[in-house]
């Protein structure tokens, strides 16, 4: 099932989603006292039903092992590598994830975008020779997305 | 000319592009230290030549004019009074602003969105009676737009 | 509840959602040759089912009501009551809808916008009076998302 | 220089950006029956000058052409070559092209994606080998973008 293959391999490159649920439960407990960590899971496994979310982790991914890989034609193979801050492919893949939720999931990832917390700034560490440049952008997608499907407070979706 | 109206409506509701400006120093200045105030206003003069830039901003001030004097049906006239946390359109409205800019400017609103400094924190204030639902996202997506542009070192438009 | 102030006010400014379901099998069908009417209807329920749904097709409505009372302010009163064709507001605010559903969605949003089909084309139709600058979009917007919705298979959502 | 750069990479996938052109004078030239070809293909070479342009388009064609040389992990790789009809992300990372102007810009976009004319036709055809699931969607947000850029009238940008 390609939900699992999707899970899979963010697990391979180092991403758990109980570490996704943790930024979601920075984001919105705030306006959410009573919210568990439970919720936080529930809504990221939510988000990870989606087709979209799906094909869009397999490409960022795929683009981010092929720069690991030194598998990409230059310039686009350095632009990759260095994350260099005017690429914009990244944060545009990633939005699509934050957007089905509304306004709140694409205000929420351009919130994290700029506050690297937790899981994503270990995964904004240059210094060891991966390369995440669409990996830390998909998971600031997924967690605006699980978040703002909690203020909506959606029960199915 | 239209430009000069929709200049002179933001200085009626309370926004001068120099406090817009401002935003866009404490945005771009990290990234850029021999950035000058003068550069900022300039770009925020530029972002304010777009005809997408004019439309917005007529519809969403008339959106907050007219709920403060109480002209709009209910329920949609206490949702905007009240800005109500889940209401995104005001966001939609403004994210088509930054996003013209590309990524960069979309990241920033979110950011802005989350952070309200300066003048946005002002037209937040719900105790004065006045209504700047729209206004506080408006200027933000001006000031994101105009950060953006910087940041790709656009001369011309 | 919201859900049902908002249809009715659709229903009120001539849009019954059985119409915009036969722009959903117009989209749809061709990749589906089974498909039903009733399954149209009932994916333009479910889109309707949505927060943001509801927020934006209050908010445009108001200003196609406001704009047929002459209750805005020049300019963007006769902005909006001759649709004026480069005035981008109505789009921006409806494909927010579109987009809930993915690409799909906003692909299907802006072949409608230049095929006006049906109900949309008589919304369309500036001889009347009335004005629906924002309800031809928001229609549309209904439209391509509950179309998306069908492309993706979604039972729940 | 890197505009250079991508406008080789473009020919060498087959794609001139007269072809582009002639796309932008199909969609323009009903609203404007003064056009000139040369007066579209300046437009296109206009948005050429974008940075989210280049990196977009850089990043567009290495995925096709790893699909191409079935470097890409499965099941990506089925999806790409197959240019499966779910799979959004082309679009998305297209549409971001045809956003920098405005709402034209988008809705034209969906045009194109569901009739894909000269260029774009020749493009989809699946039978000759090769892999363009991205090049057709990057062509329609360039002409998108081209041609809303001319219905504003913008001169310099």
């Amino acid at each position: 099932m390609l939900r699992d293959v999707v899970i899979d391999l963010l697990k391979e490159r180092g991403v758990e989603l109980s570490e996704i649920a943790d930024i979601v439960y920075t984001l919105q407990s705030p306006f959410n006292p009573d919210l568990t960590m439970a919720e936080c899971l529930e809504s990221v496994e939510r988000v990870m039903d989606k087709r979209e979310v799906h094909h869009t982790v397999l490409t960022g991914i795929a683009l981010d092992v092929a720069a690991e890989n030194d598998a990409l034609p230059e310039p686009l193979l350095s632009i990759i590598k260095t994350d260099e801050p005017l690429y914009g492919v990244d944060e545009s893949l990633a939005v699509s994830i934050a957007s089905m939720y509304g306004t709140i999931g694409f205000t929420s990832f351009g919130y994290l975008d700029k506050n690297k917390m937790g899981l994503m700034a270990r995964l904004d560490d240059k210094s060891t020779g991966e390369v995440h440049c669409f990996l830390d952008d998909l998971v600031a997608g997924i967690a605006s997305a699980a978040s703002a499907r909690l203020a909506h407070g959606r029960k199915k979706d």
